[in-house]
């Protein structure tokens, strides 16, 4: 079965539009067909370079609508999650660009500050949208200046703590700010939490829906039950909607509620923002959108097509996800997941991340033992605590990136007690094309600081499964960290002798005219990439937090010198409590530190962010050979680059 | 005024009471009489120790008939907080090491697993409650067994997101967990937030209220209305709900509401808690306290009697904050920030800390530009996003531990953005008697790692000030940090030659014989006073990140060995930067780094908890001393010590 794609024969208006401003020139009348063109090129141009194409689909008509109706830049549109933003790009200006998506120099996948004034607040995130919208309609307040504030948010995003915390606040405030929520009836995965539920019983009130009977929402087009309805926030409206039994979760917040509308009928969506722009105060307009809207494959399954690699759009395209056939770090851990069945202490959680996180097949089998709790991290692990504590053990999957929302958690709930709460933590390290927001750069930094928590650096597939055993054994919280991309079987050398133990990889022939690389999880295969055919001996450190100072010690003291390699921020990182420990201790030899540079590195290529932070092979290789030329020089070490 | 206190004649019952099975086998109508010496006895204690006092007055009634109707330890009460939890403590064993409340080897100020089986989870941070008895839930049902969670949330605690994930989990979950919420109208200030708003409408509902006439609740005695408000979730009682105006945020989260009732009456208490006991899914129970409840000077000011030290239970008591006439950093702080008048771009963030932070004053005359956003702390620095890129000026004050929430958001909104937002991070380092919870350890280690992030560590007041007008003028986002406790003016030593540079405090005389000593913060007049008389170069780092090498170097190369002191995790700390950063550059001198050890340091005087990290004037002495004799034997230099 082919794809349904709009039929792209008449596209010529999307050619005239640079700028929303060339956009607002058109009549209402020609939104619809200008929706028809965005969405094939939008179609057109992720068949190109992937990248995420359902949640775009979705918003087309809504994209369309905000920047018809509101006056785009002056005019705040702060996108939650920005990863639904390539239709915003392609009429801000960004259209021919649209080609480098997510590529070295090329839009990023997710909105940007630097990259345009359109992009009123850089996201990446979830759920941090209507904070900054706030902040912003509070600037605007506070400055005299008349521009307004829109945050565009979904209903997953909806389910994380801090979207609560800004309604609250915003709803105190009364600060003229609209909040659009993009109502897909999913996040990533389907969605989970009692709000869904609610937004469920939003949807399907029968007496609204027969309120709108007609085509047209009587709140876009104020007939007297409509006005009725939006005419004061307390009393006489709110007495009419309780009657009804549509009060919403926002207007308890104190936000007048508005909706649900159909986010694909280009009339409502801009007669109801025009409503609604005139209007003060904070206001919610609930607007109803379908993932992947216009491309069959993705309105069938668009938790498949969330993310999707290059394709040819008259054929289905292949998911992301089902690219390369060599084995992932995401599905070792899951088959070593599926090797637990016997384990019935062992409970799984997971903020929002099913498929990600690769849990898809254990809750399919073990649907009593594994909780996706939504975009919710602070409660993920919280909610692990209260697990641990009465004798269960826990694994909470998370990204890197996503643990950075509940350290807080980490330390105050499970390693001050304690308690014995397994992190599987994924994408660690640099994530490539998802860019800054997404790279795991700081678990190993943060966590070493933390007392009581333990923390793995598997190097291959065997070390990942020793390490999650361990980790399910221990009476202590473990943290088992691996990267995005492939996980080699098995990388060989002397095994190790003890639980904590480091592992000599490869061993040089004669210590003293060697260095000594000691590489932590993934940079352990690149290093020994990058240290063929040179005087090495390549330690894997497999634990960085206790580290094995029994075996390190007389290593470092029989080498030249040494060198630590870890892809994780270099300030904080585990090489400078190596450096500094050795040499609190006395161990003075010539030293060398290979870790993340002190910037946030762009978006491209997981080898070309690599690349930049000095960590890929090429790099690796080329600051061995200057160390050892500098430690060694009568040696000569490096005659051949391999 | 002479405060009401209760009569303590008839005082018998108390003393009969060890653990809840005794409280269990008194009658109904003996618990009034329970509370009124429970009260006093609470009142006479926390008049000798100091601690938490209004808080724990509002809960008397309601942990005695949580007690009295749940079967405790078996069944889990979960505090939020548990600063609320010394009534709990005094009826669950510990009521004669009450004394010792909040000192070494004496009760925590707040729940702690390690110190009782009743502690069921521990607490110190707000609204992670929900998700812990939630996860207890779920663990009794998985693990079949019949135990009981029950978690016990104030009003201010629920504008935390975590809540709200918590409570939204639990909604879909539909485990048997019943919620207290203890409404005292506000959190440790004045409550904030739409909730605050929608709270007081259920318990202002004049329909309800008409039908708790006669002394109780329908709720409680399940009259005809009261059971059909109670028979179904959905469906008829719903609608009648709907039709009195009562439908509160709860039950659109998929949660039973029952409520409000009032929280000194023992008999609706208990007669509601039975209720409620036999009954499940996840539920939720308003009860309606009173903070400072049955002591006047804390009824009349809960804020000011939030926290206090000893007093004479016969005349007022003192808040703690009146202590010591010395001026704390934050006292400074607000000095600072009461010359700020003319900077019309500044804008104020707290989450929850008006008085905590020292922001009264300021709020006081800048209304418009002081924001307390509840206990909302990812929403705290985000909003400070929105405000810094429409450009103002945002300082956010916050405590280090409760920054904890708030790491993604500093590196996701702010950092990466490289935002202009000021935080002004108190309560950095050790803070005594509130113990591990509320420690400020890790602000250094992870602060340093994320890029564009600059850290100050002022050690007096008038690098404070420096530190903050530099803060507000740079274009990039500041961290400046200090600690609990008396803030000296000015250390003297030579002033800094450039904004970030070091100042030498304390020049020895002849370097190479001579230690040198970088202190951080707080720690520089502790070791300016452990270092007199002693061949030591002090150093005040001032600034942790950029890092003052080109001062730095020459100095750690003319001196015989170097020390560095900071109040902050050793693990990931500036001072492994240090060592590291000098040790790549080949600078090999004998170092010795005194931070905090990697332990979670136990509660007590903040001079005991400094003692056991090893950094009071003590410690430091004789630590300088023992480095002093290895690195120079032959000059003698610690004879005597100060």
């Amino acid at each position: 079965m082919s794809p349904r794609i709009p039929d792209s024969t008449d596209a010529d208006l999307l050619s005239l539009i640079e700028l929303p401003a060339d956009l607002r020139r058109l009549p209402k009348r020609q939104l619809a067909q200008l929706a028809n063109e965005l969405r094939t090129q939008l179609i057109e141009s992720v068949a190109k370079t992937g990248g995420h194409l359902a949640a775009n689909l979705g918003v087309i008509e809504l994209t369309i609508a905000l920047h018809y109706v509101f006056d785009t830049p002056n005019d705040r549109l702060i996108w939650d999650v920005g990863h639904q933003a390539y239709g915003h790009k392609m009429l801000t200006g960004r259209r021919a660009a649209m080609t480098r998506l997510r590529m070295r120099d090329g839009p990023s996948g997710f909105t940007r500050r630097s990259e345009s004034a359109f992009d009123a607040f850089g996201a990446g995130h979830s759920s941090t949208s209507i904070s900054a919208a706030l902040g912003m309609a509070v600037a605007a307040g506070l400055q005299h200046e008349s521009r307004r504030s829109v945050a565009i948010i979904g209903d997953g995003a909806l389910t994380a703590g801090q979207a609560f915390e800004a309604l609250n606040h915003a709803g105190e405030l009364q600060s003229d700010l609209l909040v659009v929520l993009n109502d897909n009836e999913m996040s990533i995965s389907r969605n989970v939490g009692a709000l869904t539920e609610h937004l469920t019983r939003l949807r399907s009130n029968p007496m609204i829906n027969k309120l709108r009977q007609g085509g047209h929402t009587l709140l876009a087009h104020g007939g007297p039950l409509g006005e009725l309805l939006n005419t004061t926030r307390v009393g006489l409206r709110d007495g009419v909607k309780h009657l009804l039994g549509v009060t919403s979760l926002f207007e308890e917040l104190g936000f007048q509620y508005f909706g649900p509308i159909d986010g694909h009928d280009l009339g409502t969506l801009v007669d109801t923002l025009q409503n609604l722009r005139e209007q003060t105060g904070p206001r919610l307009l609930h607007v109803v959108t379908q993932k992947g809207r216009g491309f069959n494959a993705a309105e069938r399954d668009p938790v498949r097509y969330h993310g999707v690699g290059r394709f040819d759009p008259k054929i289905e395209p292949q998911p992301a996800a089902s690219g390369p056939s060599a084995k992932t770090w995401t599905n070792a851990f899951s088959q070593w997941l599926a090797d637990q069945d016997d384990n019935e202490k062992l409970v799984v959680i997971t903020p929002a991340m099913i498929e990600g996180s690769g849990l898809a097949e254990f809750g399919r089998r073990h649907p009593d033992r594994c909780f996706d709790v939504g975009i919710a991290e602070q409660h993920a692990v919280t909610f692990a605590g209260g697990l641990a504590a009465e004798g269960l053990r826990p694994l909470v999957a998370i990204y890197s990136t996503f643990l950075q929302r509940a350290w807080d958690q980490v330390i105050h709930d499970i390693a001050l007690q304690n308690l014995p709460v397994l992190f599987a933590v994924d994408r660690a390290g640099l994530v490539g094309p998802d860019g800054a927001t997404h790279a795991g750069s700081f678990d190993l930094a943060f966590g070493q600081a933390i007392p009581n928590l333990m923390l793995a650096v598997p190097a291959d597939e065997r070390e990942l499964r020793t390490a999650l055993d361990l980790g399910t054994e221990l009476d202590a919280p473990v943290l088992v960290r691996y990267p995005r991309g492939d996980c080699p079987a098995d990388l060989g050398g002397e095994p190790p002798t003890t639980p904590f133990g480091l592992r000599v990889r490869r061993a040089a022939e004669t210590p003293a005219d060697s260095l000594l690389v000691v590489a932590l999880g993934t940079k352990v295969a690149t290093a020994l990439n990058a240290s063929e055919n040179l005087p090495v001996t390549m330690v894997d450190l497999r634990w960085a937090k206790p580290i094995d100072w029994a075996a390190l010690a007389p290593l470092i003291e029989n080498h030249a010198g040494w060198m630590i390699v870890e892809e994780g921020s270099k300030l904080g990182g585990i090489g400078a409590t190596l450096i500094a420990t050795a040499t609190e201790r006395g161990l003075f030899k010539p030293v060398m530190h290979l870790a993340l540079p002190d910037v946030f590195i762009e978006h491209g290529t997981r080898n070309e962010c690599l690349a930049d932070g000095g960590l890929d092979v090429g790099s690796l290789n080329s600051r061995m050979c200057d160390f050892l030329r500098r430690i060694l020089p009568a040696r000569q070490p490096c005659n051949a680059t391999p």
